[in-house]
C-alpha cells in the first residue's frame, strides 16, 4: 500500500456503516477482514471496534507483532491460561459494551455458544458481510496491488512454459510455476495451482499429479499469486502441446465466445446474475450447460474468492472498483476441459480486463 | 496409505461413537474430517452419515473426483442454481433424516441459521469433536506417513543450509526450503516457513521477511512438509550464524531442559496440562514465564494443528497413537526468541521422538 494508513478511514467507513444498519459495534472475527482494517498480517485476532473504540483481542503470541503493525490500535493480550471466550467476555465486560454485532459467516456454532454463555452481560447480534461488502470496492492502491499480483502469475506462466518437456508432470509445473513467481515477487501462490493434462482437465479442481505432458495433446493451467500486500490473482489457460483434437477446439470457441458474451455487459449497474447468464446461454446453445457447473466468477483481493459473485443466484450489482474473475468452462468427463479465467476491473463506464496472457491456446512447445 | 480402504473402517468408528454418544447421524462438515472418512481429497462437500447411510453431498465441480476417490460412497450432487442450504434441505427429506448433528466448531452461525430455516422436517444437534477424537489416535499408516513427512522436512533443512549465504533473506531461505522439501516428494510445505533473523525470532508468528542472515548471529526456522498422503510435519531449530551471544546461549538451554522436562513425563495416562506445566516451570524458575505465552504443543495429521493440546488449559489424557508437538520458547523482545520444537509419538509404554535433527545450534556455515 502506498499511503501509509489507509486503516483509520477503511474503519470510518465500516463505522458509518453500522451507524446505518443501527448496530452498536462489530467483532470482526475473519482474519482478511481485520488486516484490511487495521493492516495486522498475524491470525487468531479478533477487532473489537464500536464508535469510539479500535480494541485487538489477541494473544501474547502476537503481542510485538500488533505494536509494529498496527500502533494505532490497542490491544487486549490474553496468555495460554485463559481460554479466548474467557477473555473475550473480560474485555466486553471491561469496556461495557453491552451490545455486539458479530460476523455470523466467520463465528462457528460452538465459539458463539461460549460466548454468549460467558458474556453474560453483552446481547450479541449476527449480521454478515458488512466488512465484505466495503472490501468489494477495491481504492487505487488495491488495484495497483491486484495488478502487481497479475504481472507477477504472467510472468510465471511464460517462465515455466520455458521449462516444458515431455516428461515433466502436472506437480512439476505447479512446483516450478510456484518456485518462478516467487522469484518474480511473489509471496507465494494464491492456491495450489490446477495443472491438469487432457483428461485430468475435465476436473475443475484438480490439482496436479502425475501425469505427464506427453500423455495428452493439451494442459489446463489455473494459477495465480499473492503478492507482498496479501492481494491474489487468479488466472487460467489451456495450452495445446501437440495438434490440437477438433472437438477440443470447439469446446474452446464456445468457451471463448461465452468470455466474450459475459464481458460485454460488465459495466457499473450491470446484474451479475445477467452476466452469469450471458455467458451460460452461449454454453447451453452449444448443448454443453450441464457440462458447466459452477459459477462465471467471483471478486478476487485479500482473498481468492471474495465479494462480488457472478452466479445465477446472486444479488449482486457491479460497481466501479470491481474486481472479478470471469471464467466459464466445459468438462467433459473422460475427455477433458477447457476453462478460460480472466481477471476483470469494473470502471466507471465499463471495465478494463486486467490480464493480459494471449487467449490462444498455443501450441507450447515441449523442450 | 497402504491399505486401500481404511475409510470404512473409519466411519465404522465413527458411528460406534455416534450411537454412544445417543446421536441419530451426523452431518460432517470439516474438509479434512470428510478426507479422513472417505479419502476425497477436494473440499466444499460434506458427509452425511448415518447407521445406514454414507452420503456425500457436493457440487458438479467434484462429481468425477468423488466417483474416483470414493467409490463406496453415494454422491449427492448440485449445480450452480441451488443453494447448499437449499439442497441439504432437499437431500434431507429425501432421505427421511428426522434428526442430525452438526459439528458445531465448524459450521457457522449464518450457515447453520439457514440449515435450520430450510430443512424444517429435520431437528439439529450441535456437537463438537466427535471426528476430532478418532483422527487423535494414528493408526500404523498415519504413523508411517507421519514419519515420511518429517524425514522430508528433515532433508529440506538439511539441504538449504548449502545455501546459505550472508545476503539470503529470510524469505529467500523461506521459498528455497520450500522448493526443496517438493524436490524431496511433499506435496507443500505444512504452512508458510517461519524464518526470523536475530530479533525477528522474537515473533512466534512472524513469518519470514527481508532481514538478511548477515544482519544477526542466529536465525529460527519454523518449519514442516505435507507428504503425498497429506500427513503434516513441524519443527522448529534455532541456528548460529556466527559467535553465539552469552544471554541467547543461556536462553537456549532453558528452552532445552524444558522440553527434556516435558518429555521425561509423555507416555500414555500422562495428563497433557501436567505435560505443558513440566516445561513451563522450568521456564518460570529461570525468570522468563512471562516470555512464554503459548501452549507446549498441538497434535499434527491431515492439519498442522489438532488433537491433543498441551497447554495449562487442556483436558486431554496421552494415549498410545498419538502424535504431538513439544514445543517450549522464550521471546525476548527486541532482542530475539528461542524455540525448538519435536514430533513426538506416544507408543504403548512411552514414547518416541520421531525428529532427528540434532538440537544443537550449529554453527550454520554463510557461504
Amino acid at each position: 500500500m502506498s499511503t501509509p494508513f489507509p486503516y483509520a478511514e477503511r474503519r470510518a467507513k465500516l463505522r458509518a456503516a453500522l451507524k446505518k444498519a443501527k448496530l452498536p459495534g462489530l467483532l470482526v472475527s475473519h482474519d482478511p477482514n481485520v488486516r484490511y482494517l487495521t493492516g495486522f498480517t498475524g491470525d487468531s485476532t479478533q477487532l473489537l471496534i464500536t464508535p469510539k473504540l479500535a480494541v485487538m483481542i489477541s494473544d501474547s503470541r502476537f503481542e510485538t507483532q500488533l505494536r509494529d503493525e498496527c500502533p494505532d490500535v490497542e490491544a487486549e493480550i490474553r496468555t495460554a491460561k485463559t481460554t479466548q471466550a474467557d477473555f473475550l467476555a473480560q474485555v466486553l465486560t471491561a469496556r461495557h459494551i453491552t451490545q455486539l454485532a458479530i460476523e455470523g459467516d466467520v463465528v462457528n456454532v460452538a465459539s458463539f455458544e461460549k460466548y454468549k454463555e460467558k458474556a453474560t452481560g453483552t446481547e450479541f447480534v449476527v449480521t454478515s458481510g458488512l466488512v465484505d461488502q466495503l472490501r468489494m470496492i477495491k481504492d487505487k492502491h488495491e488495484i495497483a496491488a491486484l495488478r502487481r499480483a497479475i504481472d507477477i502469475a504472467q510472468r510465471g506462466f511464460q517462465a515455466v512454459q520455458g521449462l516444458f518437456t515431455p516428461e515433466m508432470t502436472e506437480r512439476e509445473i505447479a512446483h516450478e510455476l510456484e518456485h518462478l513467481m516467487r522469484r518474480h515477487g511473489a509471496l507465494k501462490a494464491a492456491f495450489e495451482p490446477i495443472i491438469g493434462v487432457g483428461p485430468q482437465a475435465a476436473l475443475p479442481h484438480y490439482r496436479a499429479g502425475a501425469i505427464r505432458l506427453a500423455d495428452a495433446p493439451f494442459v489446463l493451467m489455473d494459477w495465480g499469486a499473492v503478492e507482498p500486500e496479501g492481494y491474489h490473482s487468479d488466472l487460467t489457460r489451456v495450452l495445446a502441446t501437440s495438434k490440437i483434437p477438433p472437438k477440443l477446439e470447439k469446446l474452446y470457441r464456445v468457451v471463448f465466445e461465452a468470455q466474450a458474451a459475459a464481458l460485454a455487459l460488465m459495466r457499473p449497474g450491470a446484474l451479475a446474475k445477467d452476466v452469469d447468464a450471458a455467458a451460460r446461454n452461449v454454453i447451453a446453445k452449444s448443448g454443453y450447460e450441464r457440462y458447466f457447473g459452477h459459477g462465471l466468477g467471483h471478486g478476487i483481493g485479500l482473498e481468492i474468492h471474495e465479494q462480488p459473485r457472478l452466479s445465477p443466484l446472486s444479488n449482486d450489482v457491479l460497481q466501479p472498483g470491481m474486481v472479478i474473475t470471469v471464467e466459464p468452462g466445459i468438462y467433459l468427463p473422460d475427455f477433458g476441459g477447457i476453462r478460460l479465467e480472466d481477471d476483470v476491473l469494473i470502471t466507471r463506464d465499463g471495465h478494463e480486463v486486467l490480464t493480459s496472457t494471449p487467449l490462444e491456446m498455443g501450441p507450447a512447445r515441449l523442450g
